[in-house]
């Protein structure tokens, strides 16, 4: 026995806070498929630890959900669960109680596990409505675009539905069906100011009558058209307000060009950061550190920019 | 964006090993009920923080092993667990393969997963023998008195039997259907050399005819007893070696006794160690850091101790 000596304890450390993973430490993760390059982790791991919560986040593929959930409310200490790609609509068929806001919408991106009763919300449109919020940009009144009529559209046209107070939401997309059937939900919600049209034929009319344009599409994306916009330059004047969905590349086409014709621009990274805070305030119910984690998001994106 | 700075990565660090925690990140765990005093966090995170494997491990509350093991099944990147009290028996209807030792002893204390199908080990009997070995004392030939007949007896005698090639295995205890159950099953793999006997009036003599000690009662454990023994210390011999189950506290009044007999000791937390360096080579399929684990069990074990 002599002679053994005592290790540091194994820490969890980010500028200079520290936390201890032991038989306390509450775990949290996301769920998809595929998760491998996840930048959840790198943003709720460094909250964690700026504020010295006793808290681990890591990532899971996951191909069969209900299992999946029904494993985590059986064990205590499974604290939380982002939920992505392809299972926000099944999830919610596997929880205990679903938030109002993500009944509407119609999938969760968040699981809260409270002492084995699955509670499952959705922070996307929130998020979204905070990154507003902290850009100086209010919502009351103002005629609202979306382009775009998919799953991240129906998340944000609620939560700003329901809590922005808009002017006007008008939805331009492709496929009239689904443009439609969003319009449709979104009139239960608002029923006066819901306005749809075509995503070509439309777009130049309805730029020049809405004040905050909100890309929902995939163009531009990495893999997906990047350096393309589906938004022509010379149709952006300085009055708009221009939020892209897409956070990769950070600084897509349409970013560019809004803020070279003077458009308040919001990129599509605050979203992503700030539906992660809601999530963190969610399971610890303590604020979250977002500068830290948007640090943490920003380092992930260079390195994923700078190795493509 | 300008002003945005990138922190350091969240590192695992210890002893100037780190490992990241990312989307890669595999966990480990154990479950029980409670787990909240589990030594087994520090053991396995100091190890992978000093290999630089990218795991973390953590403890989970389980009432529903069941439910428990279905979620683990589900969940790719959940690489292994411990299972404790009062799992160890139920989790094996739950897994997908039993080892052969494990369905002999009845129980399983590790789980594998392996891509979706869980693998159930058990540790503890070969973790002993490991500790036997690294003590320098070989059991070819021996006569082993094993005290009590509970499961931990019941998972090394097994082991012991099967792998240890021993003269005579004897086991002695209070409740003699116990006793004779355990008897019976062990001759199933070793039918000539398996005796029984009580552990009040078959002490003395069964002291005097055996080699090795080996005590899996309660008796002297911090709450059952601490500061007791039920070996008479002037019983004891050189020729002796002493192994006591009872890890905390660790120095037990037999270690003490064994020690000022002139006998050779190894101590219950010799077990722990080796259980658990075998289930880090189960996951990892790498060299457990054996002095490492050993040091960060002792360091929990002490403060442990100084808090009591």
């Amino acid at each position: 026995m002599v002679g053994y000596t005592a290790p540091e304890d194994t820490i969890n450390e980010m500028n200079g806070n520290s936390v201890k993973i032991n038989a306390e430490t509450r775990v949290c993760g996301v769920i998809g498929n595929p998760v491998a390059h996840s930048l959840s982790p790198a943003m709720h791991n460094a909250a964690f630890a700026a504020t010295g919560l006793n808290y681990v986040y890591v990532a899971f593929r996951v191909e069969d959900v209900g299992a999946c959930l029904a494993g985590m409310r059986a064990m205590d200490g499974f604290r939380g669960l982002s939920v992505t790609i392809p299972h926000k609509v099944a999830a919610m068929a596997h929880v205990d109680v679903v938030d109002p806001l993500a009944a509407r919408v119609g999938c969760v991106n968040t699981i809260v596990n409270e002492s084995g009763r699955l509670r499952g919300t959705i922070t996307d449109g929130l998020g979204t409505l905070r990154a507003f919020d902290e850009a100086g940009v209010a919502l009351e009144g103002r005629r609202i675009l979306f382009l775009g009529a998919g799953g991240a559209v129906r998340a944000v046209a609620f939560a700003m539905a329901e809590r922005g107070a808009p002017g006007r939401i008008s939805i331009l997309g492709r496929t009239r069906s689904r443009v439609e059937a969003l319009a449709a939900d979104l009139r239960a919600v608002a029923p006066d100011n819901v306005a749809t049209g075509d995503l070509c034929g439309d777009l130049a009319r309805a730029l020049a009558e809405h004040d905050v344009i909100i890309h929902g599409t995939p163009l531009g994306m990495h893999g997906h058209g990047e350096g393309e916009s589906c938004v022509p330059p010379e149709w952006l004047r300085p009055e708009h307000v221009v939020f892209d969905m897409v956070y990769r590349p950070m600084n897509t086409r349409l970013v560019c060009d809004a803020e070279a014709a003077g458009c308040t621009v919001i990129r599509g990274l605050e979203m992503l950061l700030h539906q992660a805070a809601l999530q963190f305030e969610c399971w610890t119910e303590c604020a979250a550190p977002t500068d830290i984690m948007r640090a943490a998001l920003l380092a992930e994106l260079q390195h994923a920019e700078r190795a493509s």
